[in-house]
């Protein structure tokens, strides 16, 4: 085993499989900018069309605004610059003049996308108007940087829209949660929703949803984050349209974004001290198949193992035949590192017997599939992973969830759930005595009655605070 | 007829035509940086997606390298930095902070990735080395820019290759060439492959192909380019491998790219006086149904055009039914705007008759198609329809290169060929006279007898001028 152990070193064995897998260089000369390698870049890729499925399938359009925002837009919304000011990059010449208006390379846009809303919103037949692009983005992250986690190149989506009532603005969140939900099952990932703090949502927004999911180590990773900004944006930016009764209100607006995060969990959760393990729904290949050659039977093997490449493609499946003059186990080894969910060797006794043999990549399982069938049994074996991917996810993240009802012995590495009274006070004693962070109370609901843990005062909101990566 | 003409004011024309069928809009607050709206970033993509098939096809890899250069690695090429610092955009600062190493915006990536280059090619196995990646890059534009054609903020995709010699290097060009058959022929664009003059090619290349369309006012459009580098590049960053006899030597390169200018090549060459032709390969709708309903037969009208709708749909066409509450003829004129190759009529007589009626964009021919067998006769329609467009866009292009022997009349907007003896002094001469731009030598060789047209020397190669967009 060349690899660190992921249970004795959880940093480490992350910044070792994206470097064995080659899923990302950061050698590149500028610190927190990684190079997306082939192999990485194609699982985002494949990340990226479930995502616009899903954001097409419920009407939104994709666009794509510029990357540099003048100065004078992007200091409108005053939260917003305020929250942003310390972390975005300054373009001040081009070519070899200086430029009379700087310009910030996008951080989010909606101070790119929000002067243009309020030129193509006239009236409420314009609405809603849902709009989303996937592009980069990029923060000055002064923190230690680490691939797909904290970069300062980010590769995600937002999608933006304007809505004539908070109600409307209000159903969007709902159908953005219904999307996360069938984005996070293609990644076989568990998450929460909760609302954060006042003190700790997005600049300029009414309220936010962060979407946590738990790494193995305890900490919790935003992945992603919904806001409804209700009038905050369209005042300052002019968004109105006229009304059925002739008068001009400011639209509602909301936002909904996640990242490269999203890899970066998939690795962190799934994976193992062998290497990836990938969600079968976003593998580059579903299936490797291992030719087993003997001496005397190499032709009939490759012919067969053709056979099979061609049936499963056919079948829609992704599927690598590794036909490299190498020893099986070499290529066991090769494949493993790279997560390729199922492998299927086929040698001569398969061939007599009419079957193939496989190996499940997340818990090592053999047995074979009927030939005859071969195309349904892989797809039958590649839900079940994804099931089983997911619910094995699902339990270590529960394992790490734990209610406390006093601050005495705090466990460490978990996430903690409490009674909190919501006001600030409170809520920042904790933060700094605990050097925690409050996640937020629960965006769908919970039965909950207890105590503020700071103050004593009766809640039936809990609250939840971890260590973040 | 709203439009301007075609004929007449070509330029005007085609800021008309990008405006009305909301291709981009220009009034993002930088100039020369425009927003790409809903449907001309639906086209932009179908261009990329036969842009990924092809390269795909030929073994590259896609990636994606950081937008930002640091100063130190983009000066490392002499040429390169001369050609392009004049018209690069300069970051100096991030958040509160002066850099210490300024960065550049990417005008194309030769200076990100090379330095990776060096890291990652060992050995004469590592070759080739063939990647693509299909970003945004930056050029400060001091001309009037135009809408997909001179723009600050370019979409295109670039590839990258290193081989072990010159000759590999120069087999991957010929590979490029195929490979701009397969796309040009999507877009039913007939082009012209030249070599550049020495003053022309691209900062730090051995040589450059230029790859030209000829615009409806007789004016050329470069919408891509190919490079040989040698190793002008693999010297300065260092890009070498050991050679089977243990020897280490420099990578030989090339590069291929287009842009955005395929776009505007396709409005410019194809679309008239009422609006865009699609060509059906990237037409984000191919076919559009319009029902023709009646008092007495709307449900039954309204039903066998949901089972066209379907049966297209299924057959892997890209359909629209436009069900809106509007007069058929409103909605002719909507679609023809938006250059969608094929409408198809169907009301109570067509039911009747067991037909659809269908109308061409492109020359607004009409006819029936019967309905047993319409997927078929669409596809076949389809495929008339480009071939059609090609014929006609070639035949256009060729009316406007006229071959010349002397200096005297020079004829107005046209392409030129003419012989030159290939020295500087001629060439220069030519182009300051007579304010055109020498495009160059053909790529693909020309039988061809004649006298520099400056000097009067023998030559047995052309070469073609023009104006340029």
């Amino acid at each position: 085993m060349i690899f660190l152990q992921k249970e004795d070193n959880f940093n480490d064995w992350y910044i070792e499989i994206v470097e064995k897998a080659n899923l990302s260089d950061k050698r590149y000369p500028v610190k927190g900018m990684n190079v997306w390698t082939p192999y990485g870049w194609k699982i985002m890729r494949g990340i990226d069309t479930y995502i616009r499925q899903e954001l097409d399938a419920t009407g939104h359009d994709e666009v794509c605004f510029p990357l540099l925002i003048p100065e004078t837009e992007f200091k409108k919304e005053k939260d917003h610059i305020k929250g942003f000011d310390s972390e975005v990059y300054w373009v001040t010449h081009a070519g070899l003049n200086e430029l009379d208006v700087r310009l910030v390379i996008r951080p989010t846009s909606e101070t790119a996308m929000y002067p243009m809303f309020s030129l193509w919103i006239r009236s409420h037949q314009d609405l809603p108007l849902k709009v989303y692009q996937i592009v980069n983005t990029f923060r000055y992250e002064t923190k230690q940087t680490r691939a797909f986690i904290r970069v300062r190149e980010i590769h995600f989506f937002e999608s933006h829209t304007c809505h004539a009532t908070v109600e409307d603005a209000q159903c969007q969140i709902d159908e953005d949660v219904e999307i996360l939900a069938k984005i996070a099952k293609r990644l076989c990932l568990p998450y929460s929703l909760l609302v954060r703090t006042e003190w700790d949502k997005f600049p300029g927004a009414y309220y936010t949803v962060g979407i946590d999911t738990v790494m193995p180590n305890g900490k919790t990773l935003q992945i992603g984050s919904i806001h409804h900004y209700r009038t905050n944006f369209s005042e300052p930016y002019n968004i109105t349209f006229e009304d059925d009764d002739g008068e001009h209100k400011f639209v509602h607006q909301t936002t909904y974004g996640m990242s490269e995060r999203l890899l970066g969990a998939v690795i962190g959760v799934h994976s193992d001290d062998a290497g990836l393990i990938m969600p079968p729904d976003i593998a580059p290949f579903q299936v490797v198949i291992i030719p087993i050659l003997s001496k005397t039977n190499s032709d009939l093997v490759m012919e067969a193992s053709n056979m099979l490449f061609k049936t499963l493609t056919d079948a829609g499946l992704r599927v690598k035949l590794d036909d490299r003059d190498a020893r099986p186990g070499s290529k066991y080894y090769d494949w493993e590192i790279k997560g390729v969910p199922l492998r299927l060797e086929l040698g001569g006794r398969d061939i007599e017997n009419g079957v193939v043999t496989f190996a499940r990549r997340d818990n090592s399982e053999k047995g074979t599939i009927d030939i005859t069938t071969v195309s349904d049994g892989v797809r039958l074996l590649l839900d079940v992973i994804s099931q089983s991917m997911y619910d094995k996810a699902k339990q270590i993240q529960q394992s790490h969830i734990q209610e406390i009802d006093s601050l005495n012995n705090i466990p460490e590495d978990k996430v903690l759930k409490f009674g909190w009274c919501g006001c600030e006070e409170c809520g920042h004693k904790f933060e700094d005595n605990y050097d925690m962070k409050i996640l937020g109370t629960p965006y769908i609901s919970e039965n909950y009655k207890g105590k503020c843990i700071i103050c004593g005062k009766s809640t039936d909101k809990p609250v939840y605070a971890a260590h973040t990566m």
